[in-house]
């Protein structure tokens, strides 16, 4: 059975606060170097395996899990 | 300048009731033969690199993005 994982993004655009705030706080935690940092979401789904799984978790994906108007997603089969 | 992916996830004892949403809303919208579902964090880390790139990650997840005791973390650089 395939485990796919997800991982949903804001999109570059779109004001990232949570990423904002660990940005600042790594400094001062003794992180240095650090110029960027977003934050979003991993999602991992056991689901049968098919033909059509590329067509599915594109569809869950699009549909479900991510909003197109404000966040991208990625995913990949685990090996 | 190297770009890091870390994964954090709950660890698998801990009950994630949003990663039970999800999976009890995926047969209600058509996508059935759905066995587990999980949700974590991904985030993107922009950092300087270095010899001691490794550590410094270790260190950053281990202490300010994931919570040891209840999450679990991995990483990669992207290539």
């Amino acid at each position: 059975m395939p485990r796919v994982h997800i991982d949903v993004m804001l999109k570059e655009e779109i004001l990232d606060p949570a990423g904002q705030a660990i940005e600042r706080a790594l400094p001062k935690l003794g992180f240095d170097g650090v110029t960027g940092v977003r934050v979003g979401k991993h999602i991992v789904v056991d689901l049968a395996s098919g033909d059509d799984l590329d067509a599915r978790v594109e569809e869950m994906a699009g549909k479900l899990l991510a909003n197109p108007v404000i966040e991208t997603f990625r995913w990949h089969v685990e090996e």
